[in-house]
């Protein structure tokens, strides 16, 4: 007497495949049911976790990462739900559908088709609790924006800007309390909720609005914890937090774009050790089918990002130029995905520049790293991108786009420091301290790539064909050429600030000197012109 | 059967007192006269050494410190040079003629008369060997400028930019070598110097330059030894050395506006020992009756300021904002004698923009330090301002002007960084890292001057009286009132960069909320208005 699973329509390559079963909606489900499926294709099986949606449904998602045909039976404590099988045939995948981001090159990332992903990340952390006005409003713009990731909670976010209520709880409701900002986030707000409970609706909202990302080529880098909380949702006990994580990593790994960025600020919760986070990672990691992109964000020291389960350090520090250093102790790819705020507000981490967000980009960039953008200008609805989304209004956004599309058009691996020399390293020299980048200057014996002349100034790239140089606020008028030794460039000069690019010569070799005006924040890009 | 001296006319107060006696000129007599004078003032007196400066005219200056009657008599080895004595009446000084600066407040300055001393260096290291015309030229622009010291050397400059030779050396020349610049200040050049033979004219001419500097009120912070050299003059053996230091000083102690700069880049000079650096600095401290400023300026690691001869930390960093630090590691006053140059060559050291060189002489200045000016801008008759003087072409020099006119509006005592909190720490967090300024905002128990909410920017100024804000290059639209309760203060706007300064509110109070223009590169000024 077996049950019928329904389907989600046709099944196709990178998309997320749902089946939906009738069971039990007596009792408390979400604690008592347990659900899983085997998914196999030949001698390959998947192993999923199913979950409960509310009014008597279950569901179990899947995300095919081959094409062909897949079968499934389902196991369960609870006789409805356990023995129910089927098939389905996979199809290709459709267009734009390129699967989960993956580590590419050891410091990079490619969709799990191959594709090229480049990180450009940008946060809006409650985007998605705003009332559909505003969040439509925040997909209209990040469709026309440079970003391929959006940093974003699954919980509400308490803090100043941010005394307005969600639509909807991730919890039963059974106490409401106060919605004030009064300075801190420590503290008892009154709230009281049924951990054991959640409510369905809070998380098909979430789902809805990372899919809809997913429609828009967006990564959702989906905060798991974070400690800006009046609600109680940072102060579980370690229980309800692992029911919490278990029946969001079953909700949602399947769905391709979902990166699992294990907390914001994981040092800002006293309440959780570090063995909690410890256990969370692996809790994620063992009941994520799919690998996902999985991260954990500090504020003050990072995370050990050398954790086999860690795949990409997410690091919070101004000091993006540091990109290339955080590589070499981590060998992962670095994502600086907090480097403080273009905006104009009080707080000093929320009122940089235009100007010194794009620097700490091309400093990441010409590093090897990645640069996560955000935003917090002040306006009368206290509408702040970098928690509730809306519209951008800063000067650093059409530069990082400007960067993007150079991006595009380098090399497919990505850049990387250049390796011969200890260029890289100098940038964070040039910016702090003649004195640590002349002890950095010492030539390295037998480097030739890059040598000390050209070693003043970050480079990226990659060798014989490429190399991107950063000048920063730095302005130099002359600069001498240090490319492989027989070897033709292309020379162009590129204003990173009014997105302008020049070409100064068409062919250039080691040794030629190249003058152009003084400003700041130029590059120079060298692209070989002699065949490899 | 005494000898006569022959005095430079009207002995007045901080003028420099001279006597002229005449000697034997044959042998070698800047190896072979000893020459001493005391001088003395009732229980009073002072040491003084005398120079053979050829043609057979020894010399012996002295800087009166006091008005009144004062009489001398001279000791030597040579007859004709031993017991001569005379007495003189030493009339009140002369306007503009304020004495030697010595240190004040612990961590600032004052003419020996009292008279506030505002440090703002430029640096032309070798301005004074470029012929009379361009030294001229170079006198003219410092009589226009803000600047109240210009670091320069005793010895001439090998470097790029800098292949001339000069018109006269301060040795016997023995043999000539070449002036090309080949990337390097190491290696032998070619020439020769009898190092026991000095060329008084060279010494006359620097006298000459020095004594026109003190003329428009500029310091000369005279550097001793630096490596930049192909003659030979920093690699003499250690009485050369100690022969030089003791000839120099015996030459110039006298002259009001000299400071001893034992080396730029004391650390760049393998032939000299740490033991070497020891004994100049008694050496000059031991010679120097009038107790001149003494400091020694480093390239990598300082120099221990603590040393007790050394009067003030002469550092080179980019980092001025690490002046508070330095003045707590130190309890001297810091200059920060080089922080780059404003400029467009291509060695990174000289092609900062003027923005990045204002900013750091904001930074120095509101963590208590001073900070000097540099400028290399190519041209093509490579005068570049850093090495040869001439005429100032960059941006900052109006700006370095603007902060020198709201210093000399300020406290006479004056900025020191605002001591109850770690306001002043938190600019080197600002300016590098959210974090570590995150760690330095554990508020002090009992602080309450300048608390935690307007911590966030670097602060300084004398309690209950006056305190300067500077923002840097973020850009708040909103600041919360901090001074100390219950006092009123005028708010300031101060734009550091357009030189403006604009009135905020007449009276504020700590807990108001400023409003303004989102901008980077601004102050806030608040001056008490309600009395002490």
């Amino acid at each position: 007497m077996t049950n019928q699973a329904k389907a989600n329509g046709d099944p196709s390559l990178w998309a997320t495949y749902e089946l939906t079963l009738e069971g039990p909606s007596q009792g408390n489900p979400f604690a008592d049911v347990k659900l899983r499926a085997v998914f196999s294709q030949g001698e390959r099986q998947v192993r999923v976790n199913g979950f409960y949606d509310g009014d008597g449904q279950y569901k179990l998602r899947f995300l095919p990462e081959t094409t062909g045909a897949w079968s499934y039976e389902t196991s369960s404590n609870v006789p409805a739900l356990d023995g129910v099988a089927g098939s389905f045939e996979v199809g290709p995948a459709q267009p734009g559908h390129h699967g989960p981001v993956r580590v590419s090159n050891r410091h990079h990332f490619r969709y799990a088709d191959g594709t090229r992903f480049i990180n450009i990340g940008t946060t809006a952390y409650v985007w998605n609790l705003q009332g559909d006005e505003l969040e439509e409003e925040t997909l209209r713009t990040l469709k026309d924006a440079p970003f391929t990731k959006i940093r974003m909670c699954v919980f509400p976010k308490h803090y100043r800007y941010n005394q307005n209520e969600p639509e909807r709880y991730p919890f039963r409701l059974v106490k409401k309390g106060t919605s004030e900002w009064t300075g801190s986030f420590r503290g008892d707000f009154g709230w009281e909720f049924d951990f054991t409970r959640f409510e369905p609706g809070y998380f098909q909202h979430l789902e809805q609005r990372i899919n809809q990302l997913a429609e828009i080529g967006v990564e959702a880098d989906l905060i798991i914890f974070h400690p800006y909380d009046r609600w109680g949702f940072s102060r579980m006990s370690p229980a309800e937090d692992d029911h919490y994580l278990k029946y969001l990593v079953a909700r949602l790994a399947a769905l391709p774009n979902v990166w699992w960025s294990m907390a914001n600020e994981y040092d800002l919760m006293p309440s959780k050790s570090m063995a909690d986070w410890e256990r969370f990672i692996h809790i994620t990691s063992d009941n994520d089918p799919f690998g996902h992109l999985l991260s954990i964000h500090n504020c003050f020291g990072f995370y050990d990002h050398n954790h086999p389960c860690i795949t990409h350090a997410s690091i919070q520090r101004s000091t993006a130029n540091l990109a290339a250093v955080w590589r070499e102790q981590y060998g992962k790819p670095v994502s600086i995905d907090e480097c403080c705020y273009e905006g104009d507000i009080a707080e000093l981490w929320g009122n940089i520049s235009a100007k010194k967000m794009v620097r700490r980009f091309w400093d990441g960039t010409v590093n090897g790293g990645y640069v996560t953008h955000g935003e917090a200008y002040y306006n009368e609805e206290e509408t702040l991108w970098w928690a509730k989304g809306g519209r951008l209004t800063g000067e650093s956004v059409a530069r990082i786009a400007f960067l993007r599309r150079i991006l595009e058009k380098g090399p497919d691996e990505g850049l990387d420091p250049v390796k011969s020399t200890v260029a890289y390293r100098t940038s964070m020299a040039g910016g702090l301290d003649k004195v640590v980048m002349a002890q950095l200057f010492q030539p390295t014996p037998g480097e030739e790539d890059w040598p000390r002349a050209q070693a003043w100034f970050a480079t990226a790239g990659q060798p014989h064909r490429y190399y991107l140089t950063y000048l920063g606020e730095n302005q130099p008028s002359e600069f001498t050429v240090a490319t492989p030794p027989g070897e033709h460039y292309s020379a162009t000069l590129i204003d990173t600030w009014e997105m302008t690019e020049k070409t100064l010569a068409e062919s250039v070799e080691r040794g030629d000197v190249l003058h152009f005006a003084p400003k700041p924040y130029q590059a120079l890009l060298f692209r070989r012109v002699d065949g490899e």
